[in-house]
């Protein structure tokens, strides 16, 4: 069987049945970070995430340093979404060697200036010759257990939140690919972790979190799987933006369908209890729906009338 | 300028230059590992490190599990060159997506065997499409801060050892590519790191410490560079096993080349005090030269003869 039929999640899958760990992880495999201890107070986090050209970018429409700072944003996003705080990084290099050396000079830039923004120290490294551009970075964070933020804590009950505009990322991808211009673009350019928000929420106190990197369909399906829960989620609570919804028209495609399907958005996608939801969506988050029982399954109602949710982004 | 033309070492010079780092760092880039606080006993070392097909690693040569393997050793080894243990990775992986699912089964069951040979938990990862097989691991480990060793450590008078046999990887691949057979082979497909080998070292007390990566020639330049020092290498000292010599004849190439520019030892190479010697040479390791005064630059004398050393394996 290719690799292509087993799509990414089945290939995640498989390799999470198999994988050898033999000490105490609070959080493994399947959370956007590693949660290991550390002290008394606090838990280290973990975590990956790589670029690749042609897949995850192309040089036709990404500058370099956009490429560099994307790839502090999507690790720094994966610590949001955990309630951490990054500190460290290393970042693997595989370029062509007939690249020229201000696109390394430019790319650095755009990591330097990125993580100096969250305060991330780049503290090592490796790199290697290759056929494509690739980087893949590792960032380690720091949470206060009192704060720590699981894909597995969502509860019966819950609302389900979003901190901000969904789909923008994957507006702006269509937009570039059909050689045409809109405010997205520059959301799929350079997109914003959530970092100062997810520090926020976790603060109110939430259940549940995960970041919005593949899509609405895909996160909430991350939450429930790992929480062992159903959901409710009304599509016309989710939000988009006017540009979003302009950009989509533009294209003849349904923003909706970028929302629940698209990737790189960078948002939060989380669930909390009935108490906090009013100093939650002070801080700009949208309630989207609801955590149900298992049995429910994950339903999406729009119009008063249940879709059937697909799958989200998948790299296989 | 391409990269090309700056070489992996200049490249890397460049980005050290640039990096933004406002943490307190033991130490950085420029070391195997970076050297973190942890707790008021030890430090928390955090390395990286990549294989790319076609420039680490062929697939007519390797199998799935020999690559896995390779890359948990090469992370681990630099961990142990640090003095340290390994304890947690992650796994940055990146496949084309016709690649067989029993490719990943396969090269799984190498990271997993090797991880648990050396107690190391694998935590986390991410996967990605690619048109040539990448694996970029990151890895974390714990050493006592009395046991650090640095590549910046080594002083004047110091002896420099050797681990053991080195130019054995790179007799192995000469081997390969020319499609003949050898001892050798072994070595290029299934290195093994020191990590057993490198505690017991600093135990006994030792100033400096890098892992053979890129030969001899290149890991004497960095120790000397970070150290503020010189050294003379005695080439006729320098391990080179029976299987190699006789591998490089049969090449009709010259095994102390392999020793000096070959890469993917994973030998140790380190410098300690003379007091030291007697318990450090009883463990395997040879003595093959001494540190010297910085003005006398890097020394390698062979037939009472000093030869110009030439750079090491670049990427570049």
């Amino acid at each position: 069987m290719k690799l292509s039929n087993l799509g990414e999640f089945g290939i995640i899958k498989k390799i999470r049945e198999k994988t050898y760990s033999s000490k105490e992880v609070i959080a493994g495999i399947g959370d956007d970070a590693a949660v290991l201890e550390f002290n008394k107070k606090q838990f280290l986090l973990y975590t990956t995430d790589a670029l690749v050209e042609n897949v995850h970018f192309s040089l036709k429409y990404f500058k370099p340093w956009q490429i560099g700072a994307k790839s502090i944003e999507q690790n720094a996003s994966d610590i949001a979404a955990m309630g951490g705080v990054p500190t460290y990084a290393v970042v693997s290099l595989m370029l062509p060697e007939n690249l020229d050396t201000k696109f390394v000079d430019e790319l650095y830039s755009g990591i330097n200036k990125t993580a100096k923004k969250y305060h991330i120290s780049i503290i090592g490294g490796n790199i290697s010759k290759s056929k494509e551009v690739i980087m893949s970075i590792s960032m380690l964070g720091i949470v206060e257990k009192k704060y720590i933020a699981l894909r597995k804590g969502a509860k019966k009950g819950d609302y389900i939140l979003c901190s901000g505009n969904v789909g923008k990322s994957a507006a702006g991808l269509e937009l570039l690919k059909k050689n045409k211009k809109g405010a997205s673009i520059k959301n799929h350019l350079e997109p914003k972790c959530r970092l100062g928000l997810a520090r926020k929420l976790v603060k109110i106190g939430i259940n549940s979190m995960i970041d919005v990197s593949d899509g609405i369909a895909s996160e909430i399906t991350h939450i429930c799987n790992e929480s062992g829960v159903g959901a409710i989620v009304y599509a016309d609570k989710i939000p988009i933006s006017k540009n979003t919804i302009n950009d989509a028209k533009l294209l003849g495609k349904n923003s909706l369908d970028f929302a629940l399907y698209g990737g790189e958005d960078f948002e939060l996608l989380f669930t909390a209890p009935k108490s906090k939801i009013k100093k939650l969506t002070k801080l700009g988050a949208s309630v989207i729906g609801e955590i149900a029982d298992k049995k429910n399954g994950i339903k999406l109602i729009k119009n008063n009338k249940e879709i059937k949710l697909r799958k989200g982004f998948e790299h296989f």
